[in-house]
């Protein structure tokens, strides 16, 4: 058997230890995989005290996780995080001076993803994130390699566990967005300051790599849409299910006539569709691909145990010198498509409005609606009374921007009592 | 850019002409992809003046498809089918030479993976069969390489569309197997000789290579156990849907304590199962990895696009110069692992009586049961008369030796009017 593939590994929190305890664990496995064994030849990590569960004797300790490319590595495992600092740092060095990286940091490769391939490839190193996007589920190597030959037009899916596990719990105990929460905090499914994740951005990243892997563009996080699921309501979640529909928020990419366009916001979705089912902190992927199909890729989001499986993944490919561009295409040949604006959506549309219960009020916004061109699908208001009342509509499909500037001459009447809530309606 | 690939391609059928009609409308991408260009050196098939919509000129033609090997040519894309005879020997005599092969051949691979996978190991060679398991899906690469460093303990799955489009339209419709049968041949989902789907042989041929591929035995097509659609009734789908379940052709692969356990057979899965939900041609793949976790693989099992965009993706590889052991190890790491017999599953019951309405039957079969141990979970008789009545039940689970036991006893009851219909309930 050759001689063994030395691997770095910088940062030794969940992943970083569930990577050295899966390295060791299935080490046999892994040695037949790779056609020769795996070793942990140099670690940094804050503190070299504190017991992770699993042993490195005998392994070089480094301060600085940036020197470990300087050490005698093949592969440079970064499990540090953040978009920027030491993270960035290794994997620039790394790549630099030919060490292969492996990493599971979506914020850097959302951010930086470009410039390190383009670091790869002028020397000759491998840039592997299998485990950046949808944790154990290998889509990364899906689109880069088992659908290198379709022509795929759209790629959207489930990329947060956290809000979807936030959303089937609104859904499944009518409780608000802070107690569902607050729930996900206590059980580990979601972070202390949860807003990279319920804001929509931890998503974004995801799907700003997606796209770059489907389409052969450049990454580009920046030009994404992003909303959120702070504004969902248990009523919303509770018209959905009456109107036919389940509350997802969706990450999507579309390769359009006028540029690329990648929106993450709460949709909803007909709940016969397939991706209505993903429930809880499960992820989805789904690739359409025209002539080729669509696929669908369905699996643990996160969690120490997927996530180490899938970087020792990358490791096993690099251990075979198994090597394909990071982002599909090599650097030279990723198109800077311009990004296709929101505004040029067309869609359907759920409204939630708050009004005064009096005659007239329904015609005013009726017509402010037919003012923009928007038509109404279907409209109920149930409640009576003194206070103000719940007034749901859906529309046909409409242009965004129509869409907006409807809402926002609703929201001006005397009787609407409170900003108009709209999710975007996705038949997918 | 390197030198262009060159790939000899024997048999232009509906697969093969999808492919030489890929490689030419993907060009540009292709190369992308594969940092060369790719071109179709030379071919083999049957007439050569018959019209596939793909120009060909200028490529050579060769009558006997195994002298392709014999050309300068760097992949050898097997488009034939069948077993043995021209496949086989192209296979094998391209292997030998160095030459690189990519099939869409499951009953090829099936029957001679190992021994194939033996010859590509010695000669230096690459053997790629992405879409001979679920078409468009990529889940051999998934297990291969994605799934890298999983424990993989069960892999099972949707494998044939014709039977799941049949199973679709009976439930849907209420038509008998003969009636969807016929539906599924006039719409093309259905050879004009069924039985190579319908008896569940191609599942079991896929089902064998993705056990090779998930834990690293053998290909052991012969130890599957094997059992088709023929004997779902109408009666069956309708009474699976009042029990909550859905009847699916389901192969099952399981690495156990005394083997490796491969069997396809109808199976009752719960409505709410991912599974249940994967309907007519699609096809669906479920892999569980016990700490890695569950991950579902979803979408067309076949169709010239989806398998032609799987054969091109195995030449991107092939120009890439990726490879990997063909079933995910080295042949002399590939475990010959006993076959585990289905005789030792455990597991819940439908059963189906068509019995004489008379007092003291039910006790009989009853009695029955409960003299090999067998519980009755529910039990249904609706119909009264003087002719024979249905009765519908299910077990708790039980020993398969113990139920089919049971089984031939109540056939041999005076009362009981016709064979039992039983189907094994998966809970998955």
């Amino acid at each position: 058997m050759s001689r063994p593939l030395r691997v770095g590994l910088a940062g030794l929190g969940t992943v970083g230890a569930a990577v050295a305890k899966l390295l060791r664990d299935r080490r046999g496995a892994l040695a037949d995989r790779c056609g020769r064994p795996i070793e942990i030849a140099a670690v940094s990590a804050r503190d070299r005290r504190k017991d992770r569960g699993v042993a490195l004797d005998g392994v070089e300790w480094v301060d600085d996780a940036a020197a470990l490319a300087d050490r005698d590595i093949d592969v440079a495992v970064e499990a540090i995080g953040g978009d920027g600092g030491a993270a960035l740092a290794l994997a620039r060095r790394a790549l630099d001076r030919g060490v292969d990286v492996v990493t599971a940091n979506k914020a850097l490769i959302a951010r930086h993803g470009t410039e390190l391939a383009r670091r790869a490839e002028a020397a000759g190193a491998g840039l592997a994130f299998e485990a950046a996007v949808a944790g154990g589920i290998p889509v990364v190597k899906a689109l880069r390699e088992g659908l290198a030959a379709a022509r795929v037009r759209r790629v959207y899916g489930i990329l947060n566990g956290t809000c979807n596990y936030v959303l089937t719990d609104m859904r499944e105990t009518g409780r608000s967005f802070e107690s569902a929460l607050a729930e996900a905090q206590a059980l580990g499914y979601a972070e202390t300051d949860p807003a990279f994740d319920v804001d929509g951005v931890d998503a974004a990243h995801k799907l700003a790599i997606l796209a770059s892997l489907a389409f052969g563009t450049r990454v580009d996080f920046d030009s994404a849409h992003v909303e959120g699921i702070r504004g969902v309501a248990p009523e919303d979640i509770a018209y959905a299910e009456e109107l036919g529909y389940r509350i997802k928020l969706l990450g999507i990419a579309e390769r359009r006539e006028d540029g690329l366009a990648q929106r993450v916001h709460p949709c909803m979705v007909p709940r016969a569709a397939p991706i209505a089912a993903v429930e809880g902190v499960l992820n989805a992927v789904v690739c359409d691909a025209g002539e080729a199909g669509s696929t669908v890729y369905e699996g643990p989001g996160a969690g120490a145990g997927p996530t180490a499986a899938a970087v020792a993944a990358d490791i096993v490919d690099a251990a075979r010198g198994r090597r394909a561009p990071a982002f599909s295409v090599p650097v030279a040949a990723l198109e800077a498509a311009p990004a296709a604006p929101l505004a040029r959506r067309r869609g359907a549309w759920y409204v939630r409005l708050s009004v005064a219960d009096r005659p007239g009020v329904i015609a005013d916004i009726a017509a402010r609606l037919r003012d923009r061109s928007v038509s109404i699908e279907a409209f109920v208001q149930r409640a009576r009374g003194a206070a103000p009342v719940p007034v749901v509509m859906t529309t046909h499909e409409t242009g965004e921007a129509s869409m907006r500037a409807a809402l926002a001459d609703i929201a001006a009447l005397d009787a609407v009592a409170a900003p108009p809530r709209s999710i975007r309606i996705e038949t997918l």
